[in-house]
């Protein structure tokens, strides 16, 4: 059965999930970098941008994890780019170049409609604008057997848990505190909802945790 | 130099600091012994409660250190007691019977003026009605060149974070999550209140963070 899956998504000590100032230069916000250094060592990441080697392990495990068995994700806006309001014209495309790391359909959430931009290598981004509900009914039906997976931002992920429509959520919590950014946790009731601690493994640049229901 | 700590504050991963629902059964607050469960078994905890054996390690260690090297201790109202309002009468003297584990001058915070009480084992409560920074002057003066320790709860240690106050922040960092309760970290920039992560230990119980500037 289809499972609503977060992934692979990373948190400060303090709880915050991206960077502030998120900028064209900046795609994480600023010291997105320091958030995300589980995992860009590991040999999943490396594949996915094309470097050599990489380290396996359990950062690796989560990594793998975290981009696979999906059918379908869901994206804020936010994570598609730094464009705010209507949409200029369609030069802009996604961070990711020609070939997302996505290779199924992608969902994006926004307030302003747009066509849909197939991509290289089996990504297409269709622009939802009717809400959550109906992202995650289109993206179910584009995932088949496979899982869905909310990929973030912070709103994102806080919208989909508040809504009790999250089955399952790795955070990766690294050795960092952020100060400001995007809080996660203020508000969500994750016991209320459900979930409960199912894993915890520490590495040097991260203690992962997974809850579920 | 007298540094002003924070020591043994137990957190949950989604960033409570104490359960919620506070009472008389409850003085942590609901769950709040699985909150702070990495100091219950530890060799320190149980001389407190004067109960032998106890964990010797890491666990052990933070627990010692957040005990040790004080002069004074400042307390917000609630760690001292369910009472909130006025004080009906002299009889309630604190959660923790005639000898409390002070051993030192102790300044609890309240908007409701009341006599000092010297208790057993070197203990004495001063209630303080001037404010933070006051009671502040007052555990100073009292410890001499020992520590000042800000024992809590949270709304107390984020009062102090915020005013620039506090020197070092020692977190344990509990594998569990509450979902509801006092939210430690919203609002609080610690890296703009000069704070870096100087420590970072893992234990099956905890995650012990030390912030220091």
């Amino acid at each position: 059965m289809t499972k609503v899956r977060v992934g692979g998504f990373s948190l400060s000590i303090d709880g915050f999930g991206a960077g502030p100032e998120q900028s064209l230069t900046d795609p994480l916000g600023k010291r997105g970098e320091e958030l995300h250094q589980w995992i860009l060592g590991t040999k999943t990441f490396h594949e996915i941008i094309g470097k050599p080697d990489g380290a396996t392990g359990p950062d690796d495990d989560y990594a793998a994890r975290s981009m696979s068995g999906f059918g379908a994700f869901i994206l804020g806006r936010n994570m598609f780019g730094p464009i705010r309001g209507e949409w200029p014209d369609d030069v802009w495309k996604g961070w990711w170049g020609n070939n997302p790391p996505y290779h199924a359909p992608t969902f994006v959430l926004t307030h302003h409609s747009r066509d849909p931009i197939v991509m290289e290598g089996g990504t297409t981004f269709f622009f939802i604008t009717e809400g959550i509900e109906t992202a995650l009914e289109q993206a179910k039906a584009a995932a088949g057997n496979d899982d869905v997976k909310i990929g973030g931002g912070v709103s994102t992920v806080r919208q989909y848990l508040q809504a009790g429509l999250i089955d399952e959520l790795h955070l990766a919590i690294s050795p960092i505190v952020l100060g400001i950014g995007e809080a996660m946790f203020t508000g969500i009731d994750l016991p209320r909802l459900g979930f409960n601690l199912t894993e915890r493994i520490v590495t040097e640049h991260a203690t992962h945790i997974v809850l579920a229901r």
